[in-house]
Formats: C-alpha cells, structure tokens, sequence
C-alpha cells in the first residue's frame, strides 16, 4: 500500500477539526488533491465544515463543480452557507443548481441573513414537537429523525402554524416517565431570539444565561432554526479579536499567516493615518521652534506628557470599549464615568507631574520650568480622562467601531494638547521666552 | 402586600442569572437583605452561583455563618468553590465545618487545584456509567440520580477502579434500542483533559472541537469530574480581556464599574513604570539638547518618527500575541516572523519615511534633513518590526503575559532608537551641528 494511502487512512480516523488544520497547513494543490481522495471516502464535508469559511472557499473553488455540490449537500447548511458566502455569485449559482431542491431552498433561506445575525448563526435542522406527545412519542419521532437535527439536546415544541410554544430537553423527555406529555415537560417562556438580532448580542445571552442552544424565530413567533453554542463561541473569539486589533491599530483580519504583501496591503493606510494625525502635534511644535531654541529642554519633556496623556487616556478608552463589548455600559451613565475619569486623571496627573516636574528641577535648577512641566502633565490627565470617555462613547452615536477609531482621535487629542500646554504654560510662567 | 414583596415575588420568576445582575447593581446592605429573603425561599444558591466570585465573595461574609454554609450547601460545586477561593482562609474552614462531610470533602478537594486549570473548572457531580449496562438500565440509573449530575448530555463509562472508559451521548442512549448495551454505544477513545491542564489549553480544545463538556482525569486516568462549555466561556471572555487590558497597558480586572479609588490604585503603578520608560528616551533627547537648540525642526520631526515607531511596532507586537494566545504560534517558527515584519517595517518605513522627508524638505527647503528625517524613520520601522517579534517572544520564554509587558518594552525601544537615530544621522549628514 503506498504512503498515501496509510495516511488517508490515519486521518480518516482523526477528529474532522484535526484534518481540517491539516487541510489548512498543506499548499492548496495538495489540500484540493486530499480533499477528492476524501470525497471518495464521504469523509470531505466535515472537514472543510470546520475550516474558516475563507479557507474551505479557496479549496472548494478548486474542485470539480459535481464534486464541490456534492460535498457541500453533505455538509451542515449552517457551515455549508458559510462557504457558499465566500464565493463568487456565479459559483454560487451554479453550485445551489446542482442540489437538491429541498436542500437548495434551505441555502438559498440562509444565505438571505447576513453572517452577523442571528439568522446567519442558525442551522434549519430542527425536529419540532407537538404538545400533544407524550416522552415516549417524542423519543420516538426523534430517534427517526436523529439524523436531520443539528441538536436534540433540546427540542422545541410548536403550534400548528409552526409558532413556537416552548422549550424542551433531551434530558428531561429521556429521564420522564414514558407516558408522561410534553405538556407537562415543556418550558413555556422560553427565551427565543429574533432572526435579524446582532450576534455579539446572541454570544452575550448565551454568555449571560449560560445555554447550549436557542431558538430563532421572525416576528410572528415562528421558529426559524437553533443556535447552538459551538458557533457563538467563535464569535465571542472573533469580537474579542476585532477589539484588540481595533485598539492597537490592526484594520482588518490579520493573523500570524497573513502574507507580508497582504499585511501590508492592511497595515500601511492606518499608519498613514497616524502619520496626518501625528502631524497635527508637530504642527503646534513648529509653532514653537523659537521657544525650542531658546529653552531645548522643554523639547525633552513634551513627549514625555504628550506620551503619559496618551497611556493613561487609552486605559481609559480599552476600559469604555470592552465595557461597552460585553454590554456593561447600560448600567452606567457617560456623566458618571466623565466625573470618575477627571477626577482619576487629576490625581493621577499631579502625581505623575510633581514627579516629572521634580526632575525637570532638579536637572536644570529652574524652579518655574518645572512647575510647567507639572502643570501641563496635571492638565493633559485631566483631559486624556475627559476624552478617554467622550471619544469612544461618540464614535458609536455615529455608528463607527469605537475601538478602532478611538485610538487615534485620543493620541492626536492627547499629543496637540500635550505639546501645546507645555510651551502655553511656559511662555507664561517663565520670564524672556 | 407590601411593595418588598411583590419585588421578591417576581424576582423569583426570573432566571438566575437576571437575579444576579440585579443583585451586582444593588448597594451591599440592599444586596445581603435581598439575599436573606431569597434565602428563606430557598433561592439564593443560584443568583450567587451566577455572580462574579469576587462580587457574591463580599455579599456572603456580610451573612451569618449559618445562612452561608446552607446556601453554599446549595450551590453547584464549582461555583461553591469559585467563591470559597474569594473568601479569608478562616471564613473557608469556618463554612467548611458547617456543611455535611460529603459536601466539605468534596470542596476541599476542589480547593485544592487552581481556578485556571482544568480542575478548577471542573463539576464533580458526575455519574459514571458500566459497559455491562443496557441503555434502558443507563436511562434508569440517571433517572435517579439526575439532580446530581451537572451534565447529562454526555456520560462517561468507567471501570472498576474509576477509569475513564469512553463517553457516552445521552442522545445516543435515549434513542437507542433500550436493550441495546452501552459497550456498543461507547466512544472509546474519548478525548479528555488532565487535571492540572491550563484553563486556555482547555478553552483551546473546545473551540477546536466543538464540544459540549469534556471528562476531567489524573494521571491514571481516573475520571474526576467534568468541564461544560458554559464555564468556558467565562475563561475565553476573561482570557480575551486580560489581553486586550494588557496590550492598552490596563493591569488588573478593572471594568466601567471599578470605583475611581480602586481605578488609581491599579493604573497608577502602571503609569509609573511607563514614565520611567519615557524618561529613558527624554534622556536620549537630553543628549542632544546643543543640537536642538541649532535645529529646532528636529524636535518637531522626532515625536512623529517615535510614534509612528511605536505605532508599527504595537501592530506587530498585537499580531503576535493574538496569534499566542488562539494557539496559532506554533505553525509559524519565529525566524519566518522577524524575516516578515522585517520586511514588512522596511516597506512602510521607506514610504511613510519618504512622506515625512519631504514634508520637511518643503517646510525647511534643506534636502538633507528631509533625508535624514527619511533615514530615521526608515531605520526605526525595521527595528520596530524585528522588536514587535522578539519582544512577545521573549517575554513568552521567561514566562511573564507577553500582552502587558509586551508594549513597555517595544516602545522604550521604539522613542530611545527613533530620537537617538534622527540625531545622530544628522549630525553625520547636516553640516556645522
């Protein structure tokens, strides 16, 4: 048997999530040629299900339109619609054409809900109840079924009209005396969410409540699908990582594989960006070339306030950022975190400046250089606390990332100011400058 | 009625978890009285189990002993014992001895592993299954004992000396055959994680695979308890947050509701070790204070390449420690990554570098210092990539967060070498300075 085969073989036995980084680790000549060798086996769908949707996209594209539709009718519609985003409308097309008409109706659904809604999270394979059944009927029609649903660790009961009366669990209908009715099982007030919800507003109900799985609905109440917890834990990974990149200044979804080229691509409109932005304080320092050259040592501290402006106030704006991503900032009001913010950044402002300023002193021996230099670390805290609070809660009234933008609005706040109260506060406290 | 009770009435009609956020909101004597009432109905455990440890910490030592142990009594064990770990040593033994032998034994020895490994995440109440079992008698035995178990979508079979066997659906169970006998419906090589494994390596494992609950063993394999994805959740929320905090230089598990006192006392040390940082490049500028006071224009010019340094190198540094953190770093060798972003900094550094030189050609009209601009910035983009790999890197290997000390370190380099290269290329370039 030649090697190929053995290691088809071992990885027909591995978990489809470990051939599936296998597939993602190999060329994509190797990875399309691997994943026909699986296709005859059955054994593609799962693999390329647990890919990123981008990735599977690339490979899928690759196969055979018969080989590419078959694949995708075996794979589960909630991850099959995931790839068939990422392709060209025409492969799209050709590939739903192919289909069954049952299974092309379901993608054609889904593929109507953005990927960032509830109805782009959910899979259509549920298996509704009637209240009419008792445990054992339910177990029955399951045990049929089994195949079809996404989950049945919870099943859901419905009316006639396919409207949803409530919530029901594989665990209390299998431990239930068998003659036992679902009505008297079922858990009325269950909590549904809408088709059109948010999914980072999906990720923090099952954050909060602690579920497996959620029903989804449209506005007259009807269930749509189920939301199972395995998808919202991507993205609660992937927010976090939006709002880690948005803080620091990565636009777009670069990872430690990105190509230098692409990364590039990404990368350099921030930077020039911040270059415009950076500008701004150099154009207040060149307003003050003369002041520099009369007292240079004011060009060794302002960066130093200029900088402190800038860490203390991005404490503040990661703080409001995450608060508002894990949906903590209802309970506080902007006025408040205004006051607490300025009220931290003075203290810490003085502190921080009588240091700063007590060092300025104790090199040069002026004592007023170094009253500037304090006064102007005072006031730029107070200010990065004002703005650290004001920035971000701005940002999202105009419907922007609040992490992303943030940043950058603060440091050009924090560095203007920075350097202009430092030369301000000199030229008047300091005699012939 | 009086108007407390119709409050309480219909708290106790909501979900645990909602009576939990309205407890955090409350005042801690409204929060302990509110707790006492639920007490007498028999609902306090839930809400407390629902809270953030620290938070019911400080509402259960406000309780008489009695009271606390009962509820403790009551309390899922993992939650128990979240929340011991949050109370004073002496307050542990004291409710320790108050619970039934069983209870306290079982806490004790939860106690004794750290909340971020496997064991300190994982539930006890586990009941193990024989293969020598049908599933109708599997069906029977959970019946019974169904309070008990935190989980029963999946179970585990063992054998005589407690050894993890295999896991069991109880999808599989239930829509089996009843005479149908476990040996044949049993996953044996199940996976399962070591007792002392990292809480990030498991939160890993369930993102990858997609499961619900994993099995918890010794090093003889001996099924101690087991781990469900909602405590996941917790671990990859506050896992994502820490970094995010750590990169924006924010020590410590603040959030919007952290008073202003306890904000200062965890950002000003912070603050602190960032201003010695900065110092260290005020030093650099200091050196050069003659050549300042000749060409003012470079004070204007160096904060811009400083930070942009620091803004590129930040991007890198954010790159790789997501990457470390989503277990991404290991397919990627470090050479590969500082070959990149050497590469990469050089591109950006030779394009922004370029922008700024002749930004400053036009303002000054002196073509060599427009080049010297460009060369610093050039240089201190490079630099900055190679910092933005081996810091993270570095820092990882002596074995400290690479997100919190990552970035003091990457822009200490990025202000000393972005002054100390502008300087010192145009006192070499620059004529008669």
């Amino acid at each position: 048997m030649d090697e190929r085969k053995v290691i088809l073989r071992e990885l027909l036995e591995q978990d489809p999530a470990d051939v599936a980084e296998v597939l993602s680790d190999l060329s994509e000549e190797q990875a399309t040629d691997l994943i026909h060798r699986l296709f005859l086996r059955h054994a593609a769908a799962e693999p390329l299900g647990e890919m990123e949707p981008e990735d599977s996209a690339e490979l899928v594209i690759r196969l055979d339109r018969k080989e590419a539709s078959e694949i995708l009718s075996r794979m589960d519609p909630d991850d099959a619609v995931d790839l068939l985003f990422e392709l060209p409308e025409e492969i799209q097309r050709e590939l739903l054409s192919r289909l069954s008409t049952r299974d092309a109706e379901i993608l054609t659904d889904l593929l109507a809900y953005p990927p960032d809604t509830a109805g782009g999270l959910m899979s259509p394979e549920i298996v509704p109840l009637s209240l009419t059944m008792t445990a054992q009927d339910a177990i029955n029609l399951l045990r049929r079924r089994v195949e079809e649903a996404e989950t049945v660790y919870y099943a859901y009961a419905v009316d006639d009209a396919g409207g949803l009366l409530g919530v029901l669990s594989l665990r209390d209908i299998a431990l239930a005396p068998p003659g036992k009715g679902l009505s008297d099982l079922v858990v009325r007030d269950a909590v549904a969410v809408h088709v059109e919800a948010d999914a980072e507003e999906v990720a923090r109900l099952f954050d909060k409540y602690d579920y497996l799985a959620l029903p989804v609905v449209d506005e007259a109440n009807v269930l749509l699908g189920v939301i199972t917890v395995d998808d919202v834990i991507d993205v609660i990974r992937d927010e976090a990582t939006e709002d880690i990149y948005g803080l620091a200044g990565v636009p777009g979804e670069e990872g430690v594989d990105t190509t230098w080229w692409a990364s590039l691509r990404m990368r350099l409109p921030w930077l020039y960006v911040r270059l415009f932005t950076a500008l701004a304080g150099a154009v207040v320092v060149g307003l003050f070339e003369e002041t520099i050259a009369k007292v240079a040592a004011l060009a060794v501290m302002m960066g130093v306030i200029a900088g402190q402006g800038g860490s203390a106030g991005m404490q503040t704006v990661t703080i409001i950022t995450r608060g508002m991503a894990l949906g903590e900032m209802e309970r506080r009001k902007g006025w408040h975190l205004l006051a607490k913010e300025s009220l931290l950044g003075g203290a810490n402002g003085i502190l921080l400046g009588s240091t700063v300023g007590a060092i300025t002193y104790l090199w040069k021996g002026e004592f007023l250089l170094g009253v500037a230099v304090c006064l102007a670390m005072w006031l730029n805290l107070i200010i990065a606390g004002l703005a650290g609070v004001a920035i971000p809660l701005g940002v999202q009234r105009l419907g922007k990332d609040p992490a992303l933008a943030s940043g950058i609005f603060l440091t050009t706040v924090t560095d203007v100011l920075g350097f202009g109260l430092l030369f301000v506060i000199a030229k008047l406290l300091l005699p012939g400058i």
